[in-house]
């Protein structure tokens, strides 16, 4: 099926030329993926020219000259005319089925909250990744769309989070866990033992379970749960974590083939479309696996399947 | 220098096997080690009985019946007569000078608090492990001595840390950092912002200097600072996260010559006394490691210099 990914070609630490290298990966990869590069005219021509003349016409050009820097406020993203909100504003007037960007994360979701508008019922979107774990990939959320959590956004976004497991990795009964720091009863903070009671006493989406507690051990690892919910602050510092962990794993001991990796795009869940944001620090490969995602995603419905299971739960709650 | 070691028999997955192992490996190692044994009189008998007979005058006893599991409350370690009470007790009558408990983290920190007393000015004490880095050890807190921080208490765990890396690692000026998403200004939840603007106002004590914010991939790898402080929980969840990141790289790439991993003990800092907490799962030698620890700890007069801190750093903010 043809999908359309609009690219923003600004975003990013290694903007645009990562961009570029990643979008040309992307169209060689994927006969049936159409983008629209968002950014300054002449960088989106040499994607064009590098192109062999036949794959021309699947490559639209949107100029834009404005970029968010990471030391931008995130605001800066919808206040002026930046590649982010133009590559927003394409799936608003239909020229775009998904959008990604390595741009700062906090434009990006600011940018998809204002153009996008939030799913029905849902208050905060969350930042989603998958992680690859021993035997089975973990799903991590939220990395930093919001910071400050309460009981009901954990609760939101362990829905959401089952929603998209069941949907991105084909899971029949999604097993979703509770980030704390001991799976003993009264243990963790007082935000995760509020949480804990409403996960325990509500059903849960797309034929999910809730499993309680685990640990940061378990995100890394894998094992307890196939969704891990936790606010902004903690699953970006753990993502960050296992990072440095694997390039200290890399650098004392040359572990190199395969690599140890976090994964290099998340996925924004809870707004009206399909919305992929990769590292800052992404390569060329990367730029490329995160087109792909976003296409698959568009491919498997996914913003339609996150908008039934906010409902379902928003239902589920009211009725508790 | 003799130095008196209280050990909790009965603390730990493995208790008491594994701590007898690591007694007997740490008088072994350290010609100038007493020890008092705090457990059941039969299983201290066997360390006894272990020992050359030369050694066997370094050991002493205290029979103690009752252990606190893992899921009881933190409270039974100070209602009942517990091995972890009667180890810290130890320390109070001047019969040891510092202990070590593979127990539940939460009894020991309660015991402690209860037993010693907290440093002046201290509100919170905070449990802190040296992690190896890529060239640096990297010193964080907490690690869930407590679950719910303020700015205050992360201001003053930054001075304890500080103070610990001076003494632990022997730093002349140890470089301090907040733990948050994003180093830029204005990033970070408003916990950490409320933090940063104290922490960048008043001076640290042991000639430690305040680096700013730093993110998780710098506590594995290390580099812009010595010491990262954060909440409790946090602390605890990138602890466990950045062990599994090791448990994944073993377990993949067969990784193990040196082995990654991460701290097995750690140091409650801010009470009267000198108090080491092993990992729950902790081995034969990570129990010796951690008496090791303990031993160095009390040698280098810890709890006096991080009592100086302590006074230090409540002039200042009194100043401030």
């Amino acid at each position: 099926v043809a999908v359309r990914i609009a690219v923003d070609l600004l975003g990013g630490d290694g903007a645009p030329a990562v961009v570029v290298d990643g979008a040309l990966r992307a169209c060689g990869t994927d006969p049936d993926l159409f983008l629209l590069l968002v950014g300054p005219t002449e960088v989106a021509d040499e994607v064009v020219a590098a192109l062999p003349p036949q794959d021309r016409p699947r490559v639209a050009v949107r100029g834009v000259r404005n970029a968010v820097g990471m030391a931008d406020s995130p605001l800066r993203a919808v206040r002026t005319d930046t590649t982010v909100r133009a590559a927003i504003a394409a799936i608003v007037d239909g020229r775009a089925d998904a959008v990604v960007s390595a741009g700062a994360s906090g434009a990006a979701v600011t940018a998809a909250v204002h153009g996008l508008g939030r799913l029905p019922g849902v208050r905060r979107p969350a930042l989603a990744a998958t992680l690859p774990g021993l035997t089975r990939p973990v799903v991590l959320l939220d990395l930093g769309a919001g910071t400050e959590a309460t009981a009901a956004v954990l609760v939101q976004h362990a829905a959401l989070g089952a929603a998209y497991a069941s949907v991105a990795h084909d899971l029949a009964a999604p097993r979703v866990g509770l980030l704390s720091i001991g799976g003993e009863e009264g243990k963790g903070d007082r935000l995760r033992r509020a949480a804990d009671t409403v996960l325990a006493g509500i059903p849960m989406p797309a034929g999910a379970v809730y499993v309680g507690p685990v640990e940061g051990y378990d995100v890394a690892l894998g094992g307890p749960a196939d969704v891990v919910v936790t606010d902004g602050f903690t699953g970006n510092v753990l993502l960050k974590g296992i990072e440095g962990a694997y390039a200290l794993a890399t650098g004392h001991h040359r572990v190199s083939d395969p690599p140890l990796t976090v994964p290099r795009a998340a996925t924004l869940l809870g707004v009206g479309g399909t919305v992929v944001v990769c590292h800052g620090a992404a390569t060329g490969p990367d730029v490329a696996s995160g087109i792909g995602l976003a296409a698959r995603l568009h491919r498997l419905d996914v913003t339609s399947r996150l908008a039934a299971a906010a409902r379902a739960q928003t239902v589920a709650e009211v009725r508790t």
